[in-house]
């Protein structure tokens, strides 16, 4: 009977032997019962299976734990099957369409005919909550086409799934108590497995997203491992809102966006202040690491941009105009105005590395229900950069630029994670120059040490790239700042300078963003703050607040004097209210520093001084405050 | 025979009796014979006339002198037909087209089988001098078509003109020597009057300005009353030349144009700082002035450019675009965009004036043969601003901009004047609001005691304007800053405040630039200062120079530091290549300071100063040397 043995190999390299057909659940159970429990699905081969799997062959095997990314997906597979369940109870006349798994969570699109409102969730949640504990197993079964159709005979949105079907594919439905679906699986083992999930919103979509099919309700849940899982994800979400840079940039005042532009941000003064103050930091600091700035046409006749490749890699994404009967393309992208700077003028080795840097404002086409405030626009400002180097420059430059990046990620207080993307498939040039740039970034960042993930088949047309993704407060990634290494450009431009040797040598051309986008940058900081901007950025860095406007504005404004003449934007609040309904005001539009002004403020030649987001106030001179406050804007201290 | 006489009266009012019949000349000959001397015209009841016209009825009589401006254009009209004869003489094939006066000269159209070269100028002077010295007398004869057409049988093109005048209109010729002329007069009374010309340039010219036509030879000449004149003449013109900004800009590497982009400035480095110090002086001064700033897209949907008018009154000027099958249309002005951001919140008259300012970047069409480097573009951007005001608040903010523009002139160092336009044909609004605006304009320049000229029908097509138009240093004259008063903008916006009774008004939007086109400004402030901007704006402000590399560079590097840490735009020549080389190509470069720093500075701690243009340097420490340039930075010295 030993060939009915079969040998199973488990991450950590050991092999045991089992009875063939052992299945997954009784292997974690013969390691440890507490393995067992602790686990929702395995992997076969690879493959995700249920527990229930059985093994046929020898394998490699590996056991997911309920609590891992993976293990969570399963489950809210499976929460998705409890909703429909609850539903199907409730409302017996519902037509089920399809339940997947997304981020956090899972819905489930439905055909019904009342239409389910928030209210109503709470029923639905309380009756999946008696299904969890009914903890039904959940059973897999393979069937037939034939026996499908006959299965889901009054569950048309499920006949269309499977006529959809290829034929001769293997088919299976899940099973859990008196409710069957059609899935491809896995599943938890039992509905019981179900620990926190909680029903979030009802909202209307097409059929299979396709607006000419019928509108369905689908009902989103979020599901975790743990309680405290849930908990952290919701606390999250209501800060998440909260720190929405579309509601805050109204409620302070920052940015607006019109129907008569859609996807194009207006700067309101507050916004332009801190946008002002973004340019001016890193204009100052190009300036310091050897940048010069320039600046280039909006638009430019298309014959340029077929030249450079973004006629054919990009033109979809770009607008386009007629002057005197010539198309032109608006810039979807700097680099082809700086290739004709540096094709302008004859250049020597000792001109380079040459630092081209442009606050370059671009146009790219964004389908209007991809729109999303500052994030997602179809105008920003890039600040653009374009390095021309001597091949045995690009490494060293591109660790300056790294250096540049960090050093401003460090003053606004990001954390940011690397990643290293390769050549994709709608890309142009000849291979070993990508090999070659792919591996001059490699080196780059081994030689510093960073930790990178690589991101397959996503750099640029033109070459392989470096981005940075950076943490914000919610701990949300954000791609950011980018660093592009590119022969193609220069061979597309004919660029050229003259070596040591006095001959003509194509340079290498290193594209590099700060901040990416401005503006995207922009609403970022804004959640990132949740609006309290640090001193240096914030529009009005200090209120003033008279107690009295009798008795104590004319001392306010003198404050206030003392502070413009230091450079501070400050305003005084003199209206005719409370002064706790003055302070609370300040506080709203999150102004890093209240200064109240009373009798004994004006007697001491003083101010008392209360931070944004403190509870106390000191009073202090105003000189020092001053003092202090130029000090903290002119080191941009982050508190 | 008393009714043989008749009253002439002078311009001082005297009235005087002649003979029926007199000359003007004779009049003059009258008065005074040196009166007749200076004389070369008259003006007969306001129509200029030759010195022999004779007066036949009581007239207004005035004499032209040859020094008037008047006076030298008759003067111009003769040198053209002095050239015209020069070139009978001497290419007696030449058929002649026309030889009209423009401004400081004339020129002639010559049908002629050889070309003219620069060479052959100087023949043609030489003839032009003898015609000149043999003072012809230049006679008018008045004559009908068929008399002219007999006489000019061998001159195409003079039948050609003779064609197209109307049957029944007198016609006139002009004699002088051998010489006759077509042409309405008047003219000198001889040649001999001509005393001071040159003949510049030579070019083709099609026939009438049309292209369909034949290419004509274009001689070009300049004259003038005196020798004096003349001098003055060609001294402006090679100044003038020399400080074209198109060659400055190409030689200072200040800015480029590109035939994929003609007529938008791409922004070298050391433009670019010029620019970026422009409009950082503007922000800080409209800050100052109490100016919020914002930021607009670049194009909107048609139908905002509908509202506000621009679409009947600007579009030929317009660019366009589509998005998502929508007509864009890249802004003019910036106008619209700053009447949705007043729209989108509600105001009190608490927050007027509001004055909402943007560097904000526009295009509008010109043909191509009227671009000229940056002083006529394609796109430029405008330091514009809207100032939301209440009825009552229009003088007072007019006044205030007015302070505002005389501020930043007055640190540039232009002298301006004022012009006021007034109601043009292609504009809207009721005339009520056109005459309440204008007189506004009128009340304010007269209160602040301007002298200023009324330019009837040149206001914008929602208003009227206050024109800026500075004098260079040439003396030429600029339209630049503009301050227009409109009435009409918030009501097609329909715009409104909730006044102190509560209740909502309409406010009115006084537009203004003070910089007018930032990139034309800057085109110039180069002819202006002839490319050595003063120090605040130089794009580089100091050269250092070791006298020895090996020796000197050190401390030249050290010097350099130092001025960098002060914030000072400094570069060190640290090229193997001759100290006076080294110098010589920084006063090219028209840098501010040159610092040579050898043996002596470097005991010192010294630095050898040699301001541009002059002609000696100092040895002064390097410390001394930072605080004078830091005060000359920070006070925007002209010196």
């Amino acid at each position: 009977m030993s060939e009915k043995r079969i040998n199973v190999v488990f991450p950590d390299g050991n092999v045991k032997e089992f009875e063939h057909g052992i299945s997954v659940e009784e292997i974690a159970q013969l390691i440890s019962p507490s393995l067992k429990k602790k686990s929702i699905a395995g992997k076969v081969d690879g493959v995700l299976v249920d527990m229930s799997y059985q093994l046929q062959k020898d394998a490699n095997i590996e056991l997911i734990a309920r609590d891992s990314a993976v293990g969570e997906e399963v489950m809210r597979h499976t929460a998705a099957h409890v909703l429909a369940q609850a539903v199907k109870r409730l409302y017996p006349s519902v037509k089920l369409g399809v339940g997947p798994v997304i981020e956090n969570g899972f819905y489930y699109d439905l055909d019904l005919p009342e239409s389910i409102g928030i209210e109503d969730l709470v029923k639905l949640e309380k009756e999946m909550k008696k299904i969890i504990e009914e903890n039904h197993k959940v059973m897999r079964k393979e069937l037939s086409l034939e026996e499908a159709e006959a299965l889901f005979e009054e569950d048309p949105l499920k006949l269309e799934l499977l006529a959809d079907i290829p034929e001769g594919e293997s088919l299976s439905i899940y099973e859990q108590g008196e409710f069957i679906d059609l899935c491809r699986g896995p599943h938890a083992p039992s509905t019981g497995v179900i620990k926190a999930f909680k029903l979030m919103n009802v909202s209307g979509a097409y059929w299979r997203g396709d607006s000419e099919n019928q509108m369905l309700q689908r009902v989103y849940g979020v599901a975790f491992a743990s309680q405290q899982g849930l908990e952290e994800y919701l606390h999250f979400r209501e800060e998440a809102e909260k720190r929405d840079h579309r509601k805050l940039g109204k409620a302070l005042e920052l940015f607006m966006f019109s129907e008569e532009a859609p996807g194009m941000p207006f700067y309101l003064a507050n916004g332009q202040i801190v946008r002002n103050e973004l340019e001016a930091y890193l204009r100052g600091l190009q300036q310091k690491h050897g940048y010069e700035e320039v600046r280039t046409p909006l638009m430019m006749n298309k014959r340029l941009w077929e030249q450079s490749g973004h006629w054919s890699h990009y033109k979809d994404n770009m607008y386009f105009t007629d002057v005197d009967e010539v198309e032109y393309a608006l810039k979807p992208m700097n680099c082809p105005g700086h290739m004709l700077i540096f094709k302008d003028k004859l250049h020597s080795y000792r001109d380079l590395p040459l630092r081209m840097a442009e606050f370059g404002q671009v146009h790219r086409h964004e389908f209007s229900g991809a729109l999303n405030g500052m994030t997602r626009v179809r105008t920003f400002c890039q600040d653009d950069a374009h390095i021309f180097v001597a091949p045995n420059q690009i490494e060293s430059e591109i660790e300056a630029a790294i250096a540049l990046i960090d050093e401003v990620y460090g003053v606004i207080g990001f954390d940011y994670e690397l990643e290293l993307s390769t050549r994709p498939e709608d890309s142009m040039g000849e291979d070993h120059l990508w090999e070659q740039a792919e591996a001059s970034l490699k080196r780059v960042l081994d030689k510093l040490g960073y930790n990178y993930r690589i991101n397959e088949g996503d750099g640029a047309f033109y070459g392989p790239k470096i981005d940075f993704h950076i943490k914000d407060a919610l701990k949300r990634s954000h791609q950011c700042a980018t660093i592009q290494l590119d022969f193609q450009m220069p061979e597309k431009f004919d660029l050229s300078y003259v070596d040591e040797n006095n001959e003509k040598v194509r340079p290498v051309v290193i594209h590099r963003a700060v901040f990416g986008s401005i503006d995207r940058f922009f609403g970022i900081l804004v959640e990132h703050f949740a609006g309290a901007f640090p001193a240096w950025l914030a529009p009005f860095q200090v209120k003033v607040i008279p107690v009295s406007n009798q008795v104590h504005l004319d001392y306010a404004e003198k404050v206030k004097e003392q502070l413009l003449n230091a450079g501070i934007r400050v305003e005084v609040d003199h209206r005719e209210e409370k002064l706790g309904y003055r302070m609370r005001e300040a506080q709203m539009k999150k102004v890093p520093y209240i200064l109240v002004v009373g009798d004994e403020e004006m007697k001491n030649h003083s101010v008392n001084v209360r931070k944004y987001g403190s509870e106390v106030s000191n009073q202090v001179s105003s000189d020092s405050f001053i003092a202090s406050i130029k000090e903290e804007i002119l080191l941009k201290k982050l508190q």
